[in-house]
């Protein structure tokens, strides 16, 4: 109820503030005899951490994950799984300056009026900290999907300005470079923009799209839990995500039924879509087709220009925010995002075992 | 978990197919007191209500709806709400062509893959008609929530590519036409630009803007039930929906973070956001702004144009969609929009309860 | 959270209060394809119905179950079942000297503290009447476990100081007799000894019995949803019933270890329990035995006997309880128990299956 | 789903086997502003530690508790507070021979049937273990309670055949002797019986009663939610527990109307029960009186005499189990039977917050 759990039967529930002793997830409901271990978790840990590129904060996290039950000799057991991180470097001396002032942008002043205090430590749990919890959990959920076939993957689909088209899109690419954008002369462009945006001490935003690859068709659930609503509501409950769209989206509204919809057809001798406007699902349900996904995503608020504020005591305020900041948040959130996206799909994936009597006698047979 | 509830504690469960025997909701977790009738319901169901306008199917469906349980003279008891509304207008004769056929842009096939059959007539369970139920239970928690002063209120921001600037949203004028654009000059053009698509058997998409005004701050939850994340899944939920945004949304992904940020200031002797970039929002909770987000809607899938599709038993054919078919999906989906906001906001009014200590003790004393 | 839905997969939802205008359930995540129409429901609502029997209130009701939704063809379609029985002997007139006035034993006093007032028209929603709902959803339950070969039956084990000796219990006798005892000569006097009880206008309680036969090994989850932990909450959730126990219960407390654990043997290359002191689950999850529990079921309250009580303004004063009452409960709460048994298995059926990756693999394939 | 979550709003996630690397809970929704550090929760810890009395398992365990997140100088956050016990005393060379047999009494066998497999050693899971992470969950809850003048207190009503009368239970003496039991003379009554069946290598059962003091009015949901049955859920959730009952509980099934309805009357100018054979809750909400309420404990099944058994690949054999049991369940399992009682009763105590209209308005005035 208070928010810090996802997911029906493939559940996780995530604890933690940036500068607390810990942080991690519980995930109930993985299936026993899944291979598992902490390597696999650590990769995904990797690509989060900060301080690993120059356009990362240089906050020094080494993040080793630790699996406290739910695994016994390399399988997991259907039993919880609790994942561990501690803080190591928590750097607690120097939160004067934010400890009574509200940073645009930030959560500090709903925080306070919520819940009457907050851990001004590095935005306590509102810190995007909080989505390295996401990422050992979503780990486990890529290494379940992985062994039915199913692959989820995300990249930088646009910084600022520079936008890479659909036919130029090589998923591969993204993992060369680090800002995670699938073309080489993008990125470079891109680099050299963000750059000048450093240099002003400002930051900027971007769009990271996703592609779930090997879908059974069905996933998803008619009315409320959409696999699209899931989706949305998953990648929208990440701190700087303020958009979200599945296929055409936002320019399906720009189109005609007529070249909106996409036809099926036969290949191979099965039903498949000729055209993907929809993303993948129909209904709510997976189609068949790539399901495709996009996030928008702010720049990062924490920037060293003077800005308006004020304190909690209400006075009017100028801030500079010093410290260690990433001058955009796109390249680490892209695999925020895949994780997250593998918790909705595993999600839907047990939850579809149930949708026919046939399956459940075939079942208990 | 079959994804036909919504909701924590103000909760609710809907049913129905198009052509069944009736639709409705039953609502669970609706504090006790609250004035409901019969009439309050039945003015929001007119607005959804097909037949109404040129731009609206013709079937013709009374949808009145009648209270079943949970409220005692006058006033809700604090058990569940039941809504219903029969099915009059069946037309159950003319299902033979679409009986075994997929029509393109709809669930038919997804439903069938996933249950292994379905009620063909007028798209069963994923027909618009659904959402008849979402707005029976949407104006019980608009009632709720005018009683304690939030006020919601969603419009046609775009109709095509017709779009109405900021500086001209007029909310009331929305009421006044029959597409719900509030701006006369937008409707004008917007208007004619229908008739030309309506000539062409074609239809069309559009954009809705929903505001959500006198919030109290810090309703929404810090992780994954962000009260972003929460709109942004209720909304995703409509069939016709396939984007979302808050405040600046996908705009924010092209700003800078010294124009994305909110200055804080003092107004009236309260703290307030100068500029509301983010929607209302702040770490997922309401920040004592306007809440604004907006939804894309994709055209009508049912067109009376030639489509290349096939059927259940994989022989290609091509299809013309015969009957009642709105050629676009805007005009009606606005009033959902509003009544899937109010659920959520419903929802979070009472989650956010129990979040202070203080207020337990208080609560209790 | 209003706690009127039951059920993490196969999930029940109900609504109505006595003497409204209907009551009902709504079910989703019944899975698809399962032969279901209004007859075999009917049959439950039969066996539950008031004024069937000398022991039953005379109340007359028909009791009709109407299924609005999620049935097509004669199968259900894998969307909400809701299923309506509307209230026809309202006998709203004669609730006059109860409106103000708290029975004994009832929950009209803890109802007005609440919510703040009460339907007080037979009892509102916390009327015996709420179980039809129950009954109505079970049977579907039932219906769905028999597809499986599951069998759920109840009886009365005692009634008042009349008990039948396990050695004599005979599920059949007990469909014969209006009380529900599994002996003709226990019936007898049970019988005999109720006709002097109701003429001195008083009431009494008993014990029901419940097996359920033939249920596949492991169901129930480890933790907090044991199969005897979710058992004993759905039993416990009817109104009449004060005590809960698992095969040999309260008489275990009393036992040597040595006497109170099962020896597994071998039996037609299987492995059994010789014998099943533990009422077939251990550890929480089924064992291969039959599941036996009991519910120990409280003396009708609405009594036509003297009683000191007061009034909502604090008044004393004495009460007689007029009107049509059953002199004992049992009776008709054992179809109630069979359908809270038969909805716990069903949702612990489906919950079940995503419990091996092997499994998760093989559907999937 | 998978079972290892308690509660709706202040919500216990569980996890850890018997000999992992730990085990522990986090609670996400306790309210901000609580008071709480790591003393108050070793209390608790220590009571129900193992190695502290000749009744308990020689295991020595020092169960230290460490708070990973939720707390920021001495007062929850309103965000998950994840707790963490760390396994000491592990001895993982000692279990060859429990490895592939099924040891009568234990959850081995229906482990292995539906997971495939399990973590042999000590239990896993399944241990009597998983208890310590309830305490340490149910020890906020206490606090929180305590904060709102509610205590919550339990103890050995009876061992084995030594019961104490209603009329000599002294709470405060069960606080003075290993076994729990309140009353002197009855405790050295059981100690001695219990040195014979030690003797025997066997292991005996008993009851536990549970009183909650001090409740406001109205806990608990009417349907399926009540008290009642919330209370027998999370009792009959703890691995031994065969039986639960409130107030007069099974004894109410030999009682007529006359006798077991409580009148009400006037006290203070409150209206109050004059007796109490309910248990404290009417219509499933709690009334005025005090809560009370028992469990059947089983003895433990770990007997180090020689049992008929099978082996994982179906072989019968002679089992006898060594090492370090408990002869009884009954005194360590007090605390964990207060415990859940904290964890239900805090649950309740939120999700009442939002029943009136009138207190929704006045919360946010």
């Amino acid at each position: 109820m208070a928010g810090s759990t996802y997911g029906s039967i493939f559940r996780v529930t995530t604890f933690g503030e940036s500068h607390g002793t810990g942080i991690g997830a519980v995930i109930d409901g993985c299936p026993a005899g899944l291979s598992l271990d902490e390597s696999f978790i650590q990769k995904y840990m990797d690509r989060r951490r900060p301080g690993v590129s120059k356009y990362a904060t240089k906050r020094n996290e080494s993040d080793t994950i630790e699996i406290l039950s739910g695994v016994f000799e390399g399988r997991t057991e259907g039993t919880p799984i609790a994942l561990l991180l501690r803080n190591n470097d928590q750097h607690s001396g120097d939160y004067s300056e934010i400890k009574d002032t509200y940073r645009p942008g930030h959560a500090d002043f709903t925080f306070d009026e919520k819940y009457g205090f907050r851990d001004y430590r590095g935005g306590g749990r509102s810190s995007g900290r909080e989505t390295a919890a996401r990422v050992a959990a979503g780990a486990v959920a890529v290494k379940f999907l992985s062994e039915l076939g199913i692959e989820i993957r995300a990249c930088a689909k646009s910084i600022g300005p520079f936008s890479v088209p659909d036919e130029l899109m090589d998923y591969d690419e993204a993992l060369n470079n680090p800002l995670g954008i699938p073309d080489r002369s993008t990125y470079e462009k891109a680099s050299g923009f963000l750059d000048s945006v450093a240099e002003d001490h400002d930051s900027f935003g971007g769009i990271i799209e996703c592609r779930i690859i090997n879908l059974p068709i069905g996933l998803g659930e008619p009315v409320f839990d959409k696999f699209d609503a899931e989706l949305s509501k998953a990648v929208m409950s990440i701190g700087a995500v303020k958009g979200f769209e599945m296929g055409d989206g936002f320019k399906s509204a720009l189109s005609k039924g007529s070249e909106n919809n996409d036809p099926f057809g036969i290949k191979d001798n099965k039903i498949v879509k000729e055209t993907n406007h929809s993303g993948g699902t129909l209904g709510g349900m997976s189609d068949g087709s790539v399901v495709v996904f996009r996030a928008a995503v702010k720049p990062t608020p924490s920037i060293a220009i003077p800005q308006r504020t004020v304190t909690r005591d209400r006075e009017e305020k100028e801030l500079i925010i010093k410290g260690r900041h990433d001058p955009l948040v796109v390249p680490r959130a892209i695999v925020v995002v895949e994780c997250m996206g593998a918790l909705v799909t595993a999600d839907m994936i047990l939850r579809n075992m149930g949708s026919r009597m046939s399956a459940v006698k075939e079942f208990y047979r």
